[in-house]
């Protein structure tokens, strides 16, 4: 059994409650939240405080606070050996107190409060500053069904930088999507199946042999009567960088 | 029994061969395409020809080459009152020549021809010159399973559009984190439940509320270290833009 003790009660917080909550080998202990209205209503499952002085014991501090906070957050919790971990993508390892056991147990995914998160389809990174910590975020991470990736700090960044291409700014492309729908009246629902179609290419295809469209052929009267379909001006300078980098990975036609 | 004729048989022309050789209702008469070496092979399952002048009796002919041949290829079909339709996304009905009667019959998805279809999962946009052909395409679209929607040339030309946005354009950033996790020697699979995530993700929420990252929360210092990161001025000016752009959507915060 892992004690386990959550710092941070946000998006990532709130997913790793539910899902070690439900884990037979892990043992929320406590939940800690500077803002005490957030968690008051955890009350009757656990132990819950917005004081640092009140942390109980646990084998593993696992701070999911937003990354401006986790340096000062660890130099608050009390020195004890323990093993404190964070959260993050995107800082550092030794961002945490050196006085602590350091470690990173980084979940590669979007969390959003209203949206169910299934743990077996989330990859862990983790980090260790002491290679006998490994195991215990290892086990953690098999606990609530997870795969686990031992990564160096420069590869975290990199994937973290990869998830906001592939994420948020995917996103995004689909957001472009909505409005145009929008504005020409369609149900946005008649891209559903191409936006899925084409998360799953990536399968079984690289997306480099996955790629298709006017760009790819350099098909220009399309391009040039697209561009000339687009109303808003962040939108054409989308399009325009998207095709040229696309056009500049595969080459265009010999005229 | 609706009779078909195909004209091209490139990779939207090679998936509705296939998902309409099966299907119950539809009788796949001939298939026409210029190259001969292409088609050589379905001689066994089907009449082919390299031969306008050979062309059988059908109830609809389906254009399915790459859209600068439409209006010629369909010019050369021989005059005879029959339905001929195209299926691109981005040329308008009228391109077909007005001897025949005219409609448009576009599934909205991206093919490869190494790549399965599922038709159950690709809509039809349908257009038609006079409205008693549309009953015929719909009925093509249900023998294979599909869903269809009738639309106008203004809605399919934006759907089309959109579809560069959600498809090519987010596959191209799937290309971009491929190429970061390669740089750093991380199996690009980390990434892939996290694409798939951001797929399902808008099945619920729209894309403006599931939208979650450093741009969104206007974080400055993430968004600085991580231009940083990116070697590649191209990936810089991509980041740039998207990051500007769900800034200026979602506003910043104030200083």
């Amino acid at each position: 059994m892992i004690k386990v003790i959550l710092l941070g009660y946000g998006n990532v917080g709130f997913h790793l409650y539910n899902a070690f909550s439900k884990a037979t080998d892990i043992d929320v202990v406590q939940v800690y939240y500077h803002r005490f209205q957030s968690i008051k209503d955890l009350q009757s499952k656990v132990r819950v405080t917005d004081e640092l002085k009140d942390l109980a014991d646990a084998d593993v501090y696992i701070i999911a606070v937003s990354d401006d906070n986790v340096p000062s957050l660890s130099n608050k919790i009390p020195e004890s050996n323990k093993l404190v971990v964070h959260s993050s993508g995107s800082i550092p390892m030794h961002n945490l107190s050196k006085k602590h056991r350091r470690g990173v147990f980084y979940p590669l995914q979007t969390f959003s409060k209203d949206q169910e998160v299934n743990f077996t389809e989330i990859p862990f990174c983790l980090e260790v500053d002491d290679k006998n910590d490994f195991e215990i975020l290892k086990k953690l991470a098999i606990a609530i069904g997870s795969k686990s990736y031992k990564v160096t700090t420069k590869q975290r960044l990199s994937l973290h930088l990869s998830a906001v291409f592939v994420n948020n700014f995917t996103n995004h492309l689909y957001r472009v999507g909505h409005e145009l729908c929008e504005a020409n009246n369609v149900p946005f629902n008649v891209l559903k199946p191409l936006i899925k179609e084409t998360a799953s290419k990536i399968e079984k295809l690289t997306p480099y042999e996955a790629q298709t469209g006017p760009a790819r052929r350099d098909d220009q009267l399309t391009i040039k009567k697209q561009l000339s379909l687009l109303e808003n001006d962040e939108h054409k300078e989308i399009y325009r960088l998207m095709t040229k980098s696309i056009q500049d990975l595969y080459g265009r036609k010999k005229l």
